[in-house]
């Protein structure tokens, strides 16, 4: 791996998120996206940067009687035909782009132009957001240096189409295994083929209808998905085990347990192993904090359908919200893309907020 | 890799097949067997041996009127805690004890006793069997050697249950594909899951119902088996693709076209990809050397079940049965074994032909 060029913060937001998103950082390889973040952070006499795995803090210590959190990871899903950036009709397209290194880089943008924000500000930008939680570099921070999270607001900035997204779903990963006994596959009447059992895991994930529950007014939509499947032990042989990897993204009205007892009751019959959770956070809109930003920014929130590390900061006790540029439908697509103009309004109203 | 112990032809068979067994010989992982069995096999004057990749050719030069082929494989399907052998209750335990180092043990027990048989023997140990056939080592030979593959009549000693199996099953592998959309799985009603689609593929497999066709007065019995699936992006992504391998088997009275166009029809709607195939043969019962072997071993013929290179014997005219020790419904399966008399018997009764 070589390393990234580096990143000049003083260019414009839009050019400075087509410069992220041509640094690669799939999850577990943030390193040279980090170093780079890191060293430009650095250079700004106003921040205390510290560095953690491949996650690194920038704060003002201007000692202001409020203090807000303003983060986005740097990870990306796997690269799907889609680098290096392209601009096109107003959008920068480009793996990451929507999901979020445009939000990274109105995050990185304000932290080196405001010298002297009327609230100090914590920036985080975190690695491994997109895998497995116990990867997570925001949780790793919160597990070893709590202090760094402290805040009367956190802002991520997800994308949320410039507007402001409460709450957030939860997320519960798990296996749902079937199992045979092997035979050659020129006597199957021998063994007991555990792909054809899976017809039935895969029956009921087409026939699942989900629900929509309303909540502050907010309408969820949850979702429940083969995110991954896997069987076989050669061209010949009849398949004793096939593993089906399920993902249920659930509304912030049921916590973990209850959506683990649902996958269960869904797949009854079947074999279970949880292989990830990670709870929703409820909208929240009547926290102080959060419904002052609320009306700063003049948006009505929406409900947030992604996971997102909203909810961490929920079980931290830190009202948080998601506001951010890009169309969250466009995460993790091959076209992904965000509209400069939403880089450039996500800037100015948090700038202008920043300012008091 | 280290190298095999050598291997000693003038133990018992039994013993001798055990010592196979412990020498692990996966597909494309033969060599250290191979260059065991070559190295054995050339301390046998009255033997000219070649070496072809992991394929070893011995053959007696007597000038005798006849000459037969007596052949098998040296590799196997992958371990599944299955070595080192054990012996119990008179029958060998162990990777491949079945399918075939029990056949290939009576073989080198022959190619190293029977120094003056009465019908001149070309004996073949080959690669990659197990796999799909543009690798198998029988058909290389046939390729850059054709004149090592001339023979009477072709005995191909995999397991029968040490009884006569005539003709063989065809097979064709396919992949049968589904696709779909990419999306978060956050918001998965904007993606198109494919591996939900595939539950349509699953389901037909499940339903399907298999021909029992019968020829020379032999039951053929068919399978249409998945032996592999595959789908996936990330644990938080819709997955676009979905791919089931396919395996058919087919009775000797279908050509792989027919056969090709039956799977088609079973999948119609669904994207197909031909991996690999390869035709049946027919009985072939009504050949002379055929006839004259039947008599000489005094056994019944049984319809073979498995793909084995009788087909590719049948399709240079040679004529080929099975005759090898082992039950075939064991092959491939964690605890495969071999009776001992089954070994003892196979080795007498080819003995006493190749006496005359």
């Amino acid at each position: 791996m070589t390393d990234a060029p580096p990143v000049d913060l003083t260019t414009g937001v839009a050019d400075l998120a087509a410069a992220l998103v041509d640094i690669p950082s799939q999850s577990h390889h943030e390193g040279p996206l980090a170093d780079a973040v890191e060293a430009a952070l650095a250079g700004c006499a106003h921040l205390t940067v510290t560095r953690h795995g491949n996650t690194v803090v920038a704060r003002t210590l201007l000692g202001r009687s409020e203090r807000v959190l303003i983060g986005g990871h740097l990870d990306t899903v796997p690269e799907h035909g889609n680098l290096p950036h392209h601009v096109e009709a107003g959008m920068l397209f480009g793996l990451g782009a929507c999901d979020m290194k445009g939000g990274v880089a109105v995050a990185l943008s304000l932290a080196a132009s405001e010298r002297a924000p009327v609230r100090d500000v914590t920036y985080v930008f975190y690695e491994c957001e997109e895998v497995a939680s116990e990867f997570n570099g925001l949780q790793a921070l919160a597990d070893s240096h709590p202090e760094l999270l402290e805040a009367d607001l956190a802002i991520l900035m997800e994308p949320s189409n410039a507007g402001i997204e409460a709450g957030c779903q939860g997320t519960v990963r798990v296996e749902v295994a079937t199992t045979g006994r092997r035979a050659h596959s020129a006597r199957s009447w021998l063994g007991d083929n555990a792909i054809h059992a899976a017809s039935g895991v895969l029956d009921r994930l087409a026939d699942y209808r989900p629900r929509r529950p309303v909540i502050d007014g907010l309408e969820y939509r949850e979702g429940l998905s083969a995110v991954g499947i896997r069987g076989g032990v050669a061209g010949n042989v009849i398949p004793d085990e096939c593993v089906v990897t399920v993902n249920y993204r659930f509304a912030p009205d049921r916590s973990v347990d209850e959506a683990l007892a649902h996958v269960a009751e869904v797949f009854d019959g079947f074999a279970m192993t949880v292989v990830d959770q990670a709870p929703g956070a409820l909208p929240g809109l009547d926290r102080p904090a959060t419904a002052d930003f609320v009306s700063a920014v003049g948006e009505m929130p929406r409900p947030k359908f992604g996971w997102t590390d909203v909810a961490r900061f929920s079980a931290l006790g830190v009202p948080a919200i998601n506001f951010g540029p890009g169309d969250p439908a466009l995460a993790h697509t091959r076209d992904e893309h965000v509209p400069v103009e939403q880089l450039d309004s996500c800037l100015a109203r948090m700038r202008a907020w920043l300012r008091g």
